[in-house]
């Protein structure tokens, strides 16, 4: 593990042109306070509690105010989310559930209001204020980790957080503890399937020390159609309780009553949340030429399709609209944060009409049975994957296994004129589910494009006659790689198929190519490149994602899996230099 | 789409020996009308209907005695099941819910009482007894199909149908029209969260025209735990009436009482049900020495590792405690009918126990993240996935798919040894998710394995000096292999592992061999063989399955995959003849 130092100072230090100057003060002496402390193995809240107590003056004492800084500072997150279950947080601290050997113990489910609680730990006295200024930089992660402090971790499912809440309360159940375990939830959350399992389970295991403490405040990212169901809760709960979330001592006192009285319980808390992700006051909307992500062109893209070729489209996603661009341009359902119905909404419709699924593409692998459902009865399916890896990532081998499903084919189209030659390509080819990659990141469009064959691969750099090196990428790889071979000029393959049927001459230039490195932006198992070497037995070194998802914005995601320019253009001119006799052999030798 | 001879002739002949003299009859007269009739392109059940009416005798009036013959007939299956469903399954008939056009739309999610309904066809008249005497041996199937006259087809997720009729009720909703939608459900099914995200969306969306109706007989594989929560239900679908199932003239009149009064409701049929899965009367114990399914010796198993390990062990299973033997040889704690609460229970335990968790192989692509979050954060998690690609089957690629989770190894031992040997790997390297994939199949037992060295392989049939030939195999294929080479000796390496690490010998001997077949009971795309192609630029032919999974009993179920005896001798035979030339150069050329 990271000491705080290492953690905490560089992305500090880029945040200081957005601070104040009394700010930029303290942060300064916090970071030559972390920089002298090195306790090796010390866990990272104990170094940062004695770091706040060499430098104690606090510069806030609101824990709102705290919240809104840290989201100004980071330019991005969800304050609203935040700032919504602060009382309930401030409960959580005064009844000491919030370290470890407290009361009870304490599952955050509610994954992204981690800053909460860093921020309330700030205006205790237990926090520096340098860590809250690197928020979804490399620093602080916005989603619950237990290297920070937490209970547990939440990485990839929603609706983990009641699962992993149950888990404790069974484990501490058979060792025949009493303590009870508090979950944290939110009332969009609790559609999850996994979430109801989990309190099924708990009912009919006769658990009597789970405490669900629902944040209530009838919001998803969109409003939920419904408030939520307390008779639901109460059938497996029992005792349930409801309370005005914004009156901080009614909160205190409820959450008390549900710790001393005897078996499980709920307590509802009635809250209100204004927008799902922050904006920073006076933001001016986007002018319309600036280049936005391409995910959130996927509504106008589709309405466009449905225009062209007068298709019908049924459009469902679990609460993503936004994310996929789709109000304004198209009706679509919104299912609520229930990924697995999303999935299989199309299951019964009619099969001239186009079935549009828009999730994020780490969502779909908690549905793969019931999407296989989908592949193997459903014609005419689009699966909109979206990938941000970004603060709240996608698993890396999503996009590979999406593929490994019977009756798919894998896209990741990086132009408007590649979306629509998958839409094309549906149209007719209407028993295999077209799987659409869809990036949210913001790039420089190619300048060349797979939209007249979208299964082949188009040169962006033409290989000439004998090349001596070539890379060859998949989708938004092929605009990173692009950046970077700026005047390198090595001959570029680019691809929006993650199988290509690469024709005769492609394939005999690449094979008479003495160097060939694949670049893609997914896993390397079972990917891109991996399925180059086995279809075509092309010795290519493979250049791919290799390490787990880190909850951190996009920028701070590339260079983690070598990603960025620099590194790329690092990975292009060691290519150029390489010498042959290393590389052509197989991996074995 | 085969027509009724082609489909029911060849399995109605091989079970004529087990019919009766009057049903071996009548069977030879239907099949002379079966090969008569064929009007090319007519619906199956038409076709069947008609040769009903050309053979009007019926051999039984009562549909429960025509379950219990297709079951003796066929040696397995749910029979229980089928009786404690069946006064709903006549109710249904009765309010014309069968045959599409009728009253309302019929949707079955209790997937395997599909025989219920075929009796009930028979008695009725408009089905032959030919194809009765099918049942998963290739002709009928036990679980729902388009094909077989139902409105939905299940093949994968549990659960499906309530997302089936939801998807239904919803695109009838948004077409204006006011028909209603009956979905047949168990109470066990509902233990699934897919089945809870549809309840709560057709809540949330207004829906009007459900009618959920449950068979609550109280059982899964095993007794739930606690009785069906009607509270639930009721918060969500309002009225909510009970009846007793056994009595047919309620069933019928509480139906149509659903289906005549305005908004959605639930029909709770209290039933009872036997033994989940028929024996033969008579049948008896199977004596020791005689060889069981290599999946039900995992509780022995556990336990002697336990035992001589002295580890301690935590075991999840959902409902299949039968299935991988658990009971009386060590505790489990059954999650009933939840799997991805399953998977996700080990979140919350201590580092030193050794989690288990139990399941089919193709339940764990519903919960792929929330594996994810355990194979991540989880030490000491050994994940067993059941495969019998049998009447209720497995995804093909479920193995595949488990390989490519962050932190996971794949094996499928065929021995008791090789199981010990994975457990102790596990032991010695605990950070990595231990996959074991658990076959469902009686095989004779391997003469050598790769317990010594679980990641690499062992010769079967030794290669010799310098081979023409060699097959290379994994788990399970490796058997079949064995079988199939008796006499042929073709060189045999058997691998346990899904990635093995072949040793610099091994390849040597593989690199220098003019041809190399590889062979897997699991899905070509990203399997076993592709691996070898892509780790080690082997040229090898990838012999695996490649089509989708089929609802019929093992011994049928191989042959479709190219898997029996006879065909892989052929392949191997194939094999040694083969000339050099078209061999050794990459697919692309």
């Amino acid at each position: 593990m990271r000491g705080p130092y290492e953690r905490f100072a560089a992305p500090a230090r880029a945040a200081m042109p957005r601070l104040t100057e009394a700010e930029r003060t303290v942060v300064t002496r916090e970071l030559h306070e972390m920089k002298h402390r090195g306790a090796p193995g010390e866990p990272l809240l104990e170094s940062l509690r004695h770091v706040a107590a060499e430098v104690p003056e606090r510069l806030y004492t609101d824990s709102a105010h705290v919240l809104l800084r840290m989201h100004e500072i980071a330019g991005s997150g969800n304050l609203q989310s935040n700032l919504s279950s602060l009382p309930l947080v401030r409960a959580c601290f005064a009844h000491e559930l919030v370290d470890h050997g407290g009361r009870a113990e304490l599952v955050v489910g509610r994954g992204h209001i981690a800053p909460a609680f860093y921020a309330e730990r700030y205006v205790r006295g237990s926090l520096p204020f340098a860590p809250l200024t690197t928020l979804h930089q490399g620093g602080l992660t916005g989603v619950v980790h237990r290297e920070l402090g937490f209970r547990n971790t939440m990485r990839y499912s929603l609706g983990v957080g009641v699962v992993q809440a149950v888990s404790l309360a069974w484990e501490l159940t058979r060792r025949g503890e009493s303590r009870k375990v508090v979950c944290l939830a939110g009332d969009g959350e609790l559609h999850e399937g996994a979430a109801f399992e989990a309190l099924r389970f708990a009912y009919d295991a006769g658990l009597t020390n789970l405490v669900l403490v629902v944040d209530a405040n009838g919001k998803g990212i969109e409003p939920l159609a419904k408030p939520l169901n307390t008779r639901y809760l109460a059938a497996y709960l029992g005792t349930l309780t409801e309370v005005d979330g914004c009156d901080g001592p009614a909160v205190e006192t409820a959450l008390g009553d549900a710790l001393d009285a005897p078996g499980p319980s709920v307590l509802v808390c009635r809250t209100r949340k204004g927008e799902h992700s922050f904006k920073p006051a006076g933001a001016q909307p986007a002018p319309p030429e600036r280049p936005v992500s391409f995910v959130t062109t996927a509504g106008r893209m589709l309405a466009a399709h449905q225009d062209l070729s007068g298709a019908e489209l049924a459009v469902f996603t679990p609460d993503m609209a936004a994310r996929f661009g789709l109000r304004g341009h198209l009706p679509y359902t919104n299912t609520g944060l229930a990924e697995t119905l999303t999935v299989g909404m199309p299951l019964s419709l009619p099969d001239h009409i186009t079935k549009v699924v828009a999730t994020d593409a780490m969502y779909y692998m908690d549905s793969l049975s019931m999407l296989t459902e989908a592949t193997t009865s459903v014609r005419n399916l689009l699966v909109l994957a979206g990938r941000s890896w970004g603060a709240w990532g996608g698993a890396h081998n999503a996009t590979n296994m999406l593929g490994l499903l019977l009756h798919t084919r894998v896209y990741e189209p990086v132009t408007a004129a590649e979306f629509h030659a998958c839409l094309d390509r549906l149209g007719g080819d209407p028993a295999t589910t077209h799987v659409l990659s869809m990036v949210d990141a913001v790039f420089e469009p190619l300048p060349q494009d797979c939209s007249a064959d979208i299964d082949g691969g188009v040169w962006l750099t033409p290989p000439g006659e004998s090349p001596d090196a070539a890379v060859v990428t998949f989708g938004y790889a092929s605009a990173l790689v692009a950046a970077a071979n700026q005047g390198l000029a090595v001959p570029h393959l680019h691809c929006a198929s993650l199988t290509p049927r690469l024709d005769p001459g492609v394939l005999d230039v690449l094979a008479r190519t003495r160097r060939v490195l694949s670049v893609e932006y997914n896993g390397a198992d079972g990917g891109f490149g991996e399925r180059l070497r086995s279809e075509y037995l092309l010795p290519v070194d493979v250049h791919a994602v290799r390490r787990d998802i880190a909850t951190r914005a996009h920028h701070h995601q590339l260079p983690l899996h070598g990603m960025s320019t620099a590194q790329l253009r690092d990975r292009l001119v060691r290519l150029l230099e390489r010498r042959e006799e290393a590389v052509h052999a197989p991996a074995y030798a």
